[in-house]
């Protein structure tokens, strides 16, 4: 099958970053879905991240249906699991603190939803993935050096793998690319099963 | 204490990336020491990267004995071993693809030795950090898409798990910085601990 465009449904910096290392051409469109309503309503994460990415995929199909019908739209949502507690993005400075201090010196586990839709067709495929992440066990200046860097801004969690978070993660088991969002070992398997698509074929 | 200048003895463009992605400045200075006589007569992976590092730590300090005692030299050499063969890099699309087929379908270690040098003076840590890495098995023709992208040249196992290689990596068990060739996450710790020296408060 051609694909003309892939849509990421999506604004994270991570997930952009993620495919423009795996260099196949995309454009960003993202979906501006309120996902409070989710995020009361499904208590079970593995639920709500896939509820999400499948939301966001219809949302921005919505968007664009005059588009090219040979697209793509690829949809993720990504949650931070600590026992019991799903933890999203921070809004402040002491929300992060707070989020770090209960991560640091244990094992959370990240859950991505993802979402692949092709345009106009009845073909949506929703799957998950996850990875388990152990801290180093830093101090409270410490945790205050990273917040100052304000790279958890906007991330699930609290941090970035991608950037100085690194420093602190002192281990995973799982996919790497899950953590940073968007598990694209699975992404390259779900387009070569189901949608015939090769992402080695594309070379930007 | 205060570095003034942090010298990579490795023209590896992972560990660079790496190093640029936690922000801290430093410079270029590559060993540019023979290899093969260390992997003729060190057998034991553990060992030889280890002491690969610790040589190409000395050989940077020779170089730069002139530059600002305030300098820390940081060296690093990683192999693929898969049970008990150590694969290092393809010399050509062949051997590039002989390492790959071997590598699919399982797991393997990928095993960084790092040494950290404070010039001029007698501080030298080496420590050495494994990761397990497991490929999805892709099939021959798959092999030869990758390898189309170049991305395997001069990286230890023929793949980098920073562009395309993602796609066929199921999963890591252990540091992601490590299968880049620098385990970050050691860095911070062995800085910290034995040099006092904090990777926050740089912030280029």
């Amino acid at each position: 099958m051609t694909i003309e465009t892939i849509i990421l449904a999506s604004h994270s910096i991570d997930r952009k970053a993620l495919l423009l290392r795996i260099k196949i051409p995309f454009k960003i469109i993202p979906s501006n879905i309120s996902e409070t309503h989710y995020k009361e309503k499904i208590k079970n994460p593995y639920i709500l991240v896939q509820k999400l990415a499948k939301e966001k995929a219809l949302a921005v199909e919505q968007k664009v249906l005059k588009e090219n019908k040979n697209s793509l739209i690829i949809a993720a949502d990504t949650v931070v699991v600590l026992g019991q507690d799903i933890m999203g993005k921070a809004q402040d400075d002491m929300e992060a603190f707070s989020i770090l201090q209960k991560l640091m010196g244990r094992s959370h586990l990240l859950i991505t939803g993802m979402a692949v839709l092709k345009l106009g067709s009845n073909r949506l495929i929703v799957d998950y993935d996850e990875t388990e992440v152990t801290f180093l066990n830093l101090n409270d200046e410490e945790i205050w050096d990273y917040i100052k860097t304000r790279e958890w801004k906007g991330r699930a969690g609290a941090y970035s793998i991608r950037e100085r978070a690194s420093l602190f993660i002192e281990s995973i088991k799982g996919s790497y690319s899950n953590v940073l969002g968007l598990p694209v070992q699975k992404l390259y398997a779900i387009l070569k099963e189901e949608f015939n698509v090769n992402l080695f074929k594309y070379n930007i």
